[in-house]
């Protein structure tokens, strides 16, 4: 695979022809709306195993890749300089709920790394997670960016410039040193040249570059087959792999997908999401990555096509899946919590 | 058009035809995601002035379809026997952001007739302005069914029932006179049989029954060319669009995109969203309605492309979109409020 897949977007795209439909969301006996993604499952090597629709696309990783985004964390020396926990790497991957561990956690590891919330620059935003809005709105705070579901993340950031002795402010721009790192191990470990791809600003503040959807699917396989990878990669790999596998909750958290799949399924996967509907996996035994994204970025639509793929692998068991219904199939409930309807695979979905 | 329409999704959905993409957003140098959609722009007698892709395809009109459930209030009598203000007929039409207006003026009108926000049976839910959020969650209370964003519609269902001696309890089911006149009102005035139409609960309890969208088109038209009309229903449809033009802010509220662009537009357009991306419009100048769905149930995609249905009837003119700019293409910002993007009509949009 190759940047060359970027230039075969444009003939596609003007050929009119649609990504496959996945995910349905049914109401009473009727499909109500619909979702289309494509989905590349890739070996470390590049192999494709699944292309289903357009996997040249070039995708932002957004928060799907902050497995990717940890490496220089580790590989610097940062995270043995400053005792950084399998917790706190689990957080630096984490799109968290702001829940009181996730933001204690945070706020402990910038404490100890000579920071505080000021030296984060994500921004605010109230968590994603009801009661916690409840708990903050009532003692009269504002949420500070220890609440922002990337605040982890920006501490990985933070302790990697530290560990450098490179300037904190202004970590989150292109140019910093932090993000040329990430820059560097995003393309070699997706291997793809990147000088001219697509770029923009993520919700955090930080750069977003576009990957093409199966090289996307390629990195997240060498998360998990590190034959290939320089010595220092794979061992950062493997511990990034092995904290998301052990701290689950700090992943996301209370009611999240990507939470209750690596609780329920165990030490087979590791899986991220992203805004605008865009999902990776790292299949431990399988040593396969899988990339999706939704044409139309609805996270309910990534989430269920990222389940049935694992069910289609088989990395989610027929009898793991009976467990994991109402998770792989959810209900869409009224306001009075009757059911009205399910998101779930389509019924033409080609996996 | 008849609901023969109806038969033709099939051989539609079986052929992978997709309804053409309407609405992009944007991050940066590159596209992210991408919204399609059918849009369907009629007179009162049916004719198809527009019709972007499958506008046969039967869809549940949802919250968009208020101004005809709201006929029967009229129609009745209820509305005169209980001296139902003109604000109060836009709250029937509404989904109200919950705000303290909304609120109030719901409950005052449920006394009036004699009941209370116990015999709602929408269910509650948080308010849809942050504001309002934050002052129920401080005051420690709950939100009750008066802060549905329905709480209008219902309660104009239970003046109906009160007026002609029914039952209130139960008033949501499919079997209550209630829905039973709102489904004859439904059928009559989209022009289509819906005794075998797909079925299903909507997200505050009621029925939702799925209309070909052209006929929801045709159905918003007469809302506004109401010559062909029984003469009660067409003094019925002039009292709601009125009132709707009247009081954008109750239909919607604070930040809406209908209750900005009534405001802003004045009174050639009423207009409702409804769940799953669903919207419709009543024009009043050129007699024509317009109802479309975005495939995947997106609202942001639903509110941009009707804008852009809008300025391509002539109905907001250039020196209003020029005004209405951060509505018709809002920005994406990120969560230190610098812009990353925007939602905007696509670059290949049949409108």
């Amino acid at each position: 695979m190759s940047n060359s897949h970027t230039e075969s977007r444009s003939a596609s795209a003007a050929s009119g022809s649609a990504n496959p439909l996945v995910v349905e969301v049914t109401r009473g006996s009727m499909v109500e709306s619909r979702h289309r993604a494509a989905v590349a499952v890739v070996d470390a090597d590049g192999k494709v195993v699944h292309g289903w629709g357009d996997i040249a696309q070039p995708v932002y990783g957004r928060s799907a890749i902050k497995p990717l985004q940890a490496l220089p964390l580790i590989e610097s020396g940062a995270a043995d300089r400053y005792n950084v926990s399998v917790a706190e790497i689990a957080l630096a991957c984490a799109s968290h709920n702001g829940e009181p561990r996730h933001v204690e956690l945070v706020r402990a590891w910038l404490k100890r790394i000579g920071c505080s919330v000021e030296d984060l620059e994500c921004g605010g935003h109230m968590p994603y997670h009801d009661a916690s809005v409840e708990a903050l709105i009532r003692s009269g705070s504002k949420p500070t960016a220890l609440f922002n579901n990337c605040s982890g993340k920006h501490t990985g950031f933070l302790s990697t410039a530290r560990h450098l002795g490179e300037a904190t402010r202004g970590y989150i721009n292109l140019e910093h040193p932090v993000q040329q790192r990430i820059l560097g191990a995003l393309e070699q470990i997706c291997g793809v040249d990147l000088s001219d791809a697509a770029r923009g600003i993520d919700g955090c503040g930080i750069p977003v570059i576009a990957v093409p959807l199966g090289n996307m699917a390629m990195g997240m396989a060498r998360l998990v087959d590190t034959a290939k990878l320089p010595a220092a990669r794979a061992a950062a790999a493997k511990r990034i792999v092995e904290a998301m596998a052990q701290e689950p909750f700090l992943v996301a958290g209370t009611d999240r997908f990507c939470t209750q799949i690596m609780n329920d399924i165990g030490r087979k996967v590791v899986l991220k999401t992203g805004a605008e509907g865009v999902y990776t996996a790292s299949l431990r035994e399988l040593g396969l990555g899988v990339a999706l994204k939704v044409d139309d970025g609805a996270g309910r639509g990534a989430e269920i096509a990222m389940g049935q793929v694992l069910r289609h692998l088989g990395v989610i068991a027929p009898e793991e899946a009976g467990k994991l219904g109402d998770i792989l199939t959810p209900p869409v409930r009224n306001r009075v919590g009757r059911e009205t309807g399910r998101v779930k695979p389509s019924a033409g979905s080609p996996f």
